[in-house]
């Protein structure tokens, strides 16, 4: 009875695990969600109130499939400075999830070859799945996905896309280099190849200067890039965006038609008036301060709690550290299931690595963790690390 | 570079004609958007931000893929009185357009066969022809879908689904009859065949009684039924629902993890909070009787000023009238770019035919107009009718 494509989707066994999380006393690290005391509610409140009475009606009817104007508008200017890219670039999207998933719809043929990292974000493997791509990954390190792996592979396949996401990636928080990025549209130069860069964290930067995005390094050529309000002002709008060439703009919104008529009006003009207010940029300060404060909090009781073998990065901005346990065969699903006794939660690695590797890996999330936790929480994982090393040692 | 799928879904002719119907001094009958200056806004305003003081930043937060529990609570008692369906059953989505594309994303592989009346919801055949279904269209009369002529269609083949909207069909504001419901579902008992019973109108009856769902009638077996706020709140917070059995219900959740993660938070708060007030009922029955007033303003001003070879129906509710002139080679879609240039519009019929019919026939929508422009504008059109028809004489 049901199509083919949804033998690719299967419940993930680790979300079931997770569901376990939201009992009280449970310390998680294990979503992706951005800390709810910090919304901006006052400001929004308001903004909810101005566009009722500046747009009446209309801020409640239905609206045009491309998105609101006005946004678009901002959108264009942040993107790319306004310099080339206009609102005929901007496709305001239900969320930067149903960005992949119109990319998917358009460019993705059954058993056509999409590229990705490895690790990738579970969210859009997920996306590619249900237009059954045959996802191929490339390794990547501590600069990001591997340029000159990815030209091999490039040697001997022509992916529908290849799919980045190069600042403060999720899981790994993993930034590509400058260098990485310039040999990268480099490489992409007259092959005819598109790239997804997927960029939601890129404003939650806590250290160092921005790099540019790629869509800006190769003047829109051959990118379509992906982001959202989601971690920069709240998620439940589920306002987010793309920007592509003109072209592929118009395929997107023709796809998007058939798809949801259009992202939901009032979500739109409240993020458009929110933004208008110009308390934006305060309060991305002030979410970058906070977070870059619960990330350290995280690395220094890491560093008390979790043992010598392991190993983890200290990412630039974003919400996540990525951790790599001693390659002793333990897997982290098992590791999580004795965490979850001890009312601890984060996600197990696996799932991230189209190539089913990296059961020695984990994800925490920093962002949503309160400060008091987070201390108490890495404890508690540190605790059953040693015991579990110690059970390996009888 | 595209995908397959990509070549079904073309940029339609009329559409593109329709954009000029924004201008000022147009009198546009071809929308399918409910009255504006109906919606309450005082209610909406007052329960954005009754949503906001109760629920704090939870109401902006990434939420759950099926949709908030409360709203859910509240759709299942309204589709089916509460009994034998709960919470399990309902989805959330993102405009009942999306509930069409998550369906189709579930049930279609390219190539399978949806069997639909003709003429059919033009937004559905998107969303079918956007996974590549087959589709086969099934002849409908004034009473809906002619029962006998589907029997013989699944003695030959076997649909991934049948496609009906029951209730004020959109295009042609038929309601399919008492005995041809009762009929259908005995044609369907132990046919394993799933049916998907699109509602958006049913509400918005003007006179007689409101008769039972398919849903209903077949206590929720092998139906999927899909239904909005859109027409009978706003559509503006794109917040829609699915009704299945448990399993399909399930299947879909999972399906819209992967499409966009969940309906925007905010909307279903939003809505659910209106729905709390009490003032809903109130509500509807108000907008039923603009609606109604402005059908019966309609149809008399065709009576006056369409010509006596034209037919049309009077439809118990909905949004719509479905024309049809005289058989004599005038293609409607002439007749539109004629009536664009004396200031009126509405949406040529050929469109809604999956057969490739229809050419003399045209969607009149009566919801979104002001009743001083009803008389006005289809004077117009009837002024076109009676220019063509002369020249033909000549």
């Amino acid at each position: 009875m049901y199509s083919e494509r949804i033998a690719g989707v299967r419940s993930s066994a680790i979300r079931d695990i997770l569901k376990l999380t939201t009992r009280p006393g449970m310390i998680s690290f294990a979503g992706g969600l951005p800390a709810p005391e910090l919304f901006p509610m006052e400001e929004i409140a308001r903004a909810a109130q101005n566009v009722f009475s500046k747009y009446g009606p209309s801020s409640l009817q239905y609206s045009i499939t491309e998105g609101i104007k006005p946004l678009r508008e901002k959108i264009a200017k942040k993107v790319y400075d306004g310099q080339g890219i206009g609102v005929e670039n901007i496709i305001i999207t239900q969320g930067s999830q149903q960005g992949l998933d119109l990319i998917s719809k358009l460019l993705i043929d059954k058993g056509a070859v999409v590229l990705t990292e490895n690790p990738s974000y579970l969210g859009a493997l997920q996306s590619f799945r249900l237009f059954q791509a045959d996802i191929v990954s490339i390794p990547s390190d501590e600069k990001g996905i591997q340029v000159k792996k990815l030209r091999e592979a490039l040697n001997s396949v022509k992916p529908a896309f290849i799919y980045l996401m190069p600042n403060f990636q999720n899981p790994t928080g993993v930034t590509l280099s400058m260098e990485r990025r310039t040999e990268l549209i480099e490489l992409m130069r007259d092959r005819d190849v598109l790239i997804v860069e997927d960029d939601p964290y890129g404003e939650l930067i806590f250290e160092g200067k921005s790099l540019p995005t790629l869509f800006s390094l190769a003047r829109g050529k051959d990118i379509v890039y992906v982001s959202s309000f989601s971690k920069t002002i709240v998620p439940g709008f589920r306002v987010a965006y793309i920007a592509a060439d003109a072209e592929i703009a118009g395929k997107l919104a023709l796809v998007k038609q058939g798809t949801d008529l259009h992202t939901n009006t009032l979500g739109q003009h409240v993020v458009n008036e929110y933004l208008e207010s110009g308390n934006h940029r305060k309060h991305l300060d002030m979410v970058r301060q906070t977070y870059k404060t619960r990330r350290d909090l995280m690395l220094s009781a890491m560093e008390k709690h979790f043992p010598k073998s392991a190993r983890w990065n200290k990412p630039a901005g974003g919400m996540f550290i990525w951790a790599t346990l001693a390659d002793d065969g333990t897997d982290s699903k098992d590791i999580l299931l004795r965490c979850i006794e001890k009312d601890v939660a984060f996600v197990p690695g696996r799932e991230f690595f189209p190539d089913g590797s990296g059961g020695n890996t984990m994800r925490l999330n920093f962002s949503n963790a309160a400060p008091d936790d987070i201390e108490k929480g890495i404890k508690r994982i540190g605790e059953v690390l040693a015991g579990m090393g110690s059970e390996k040692r009888e």
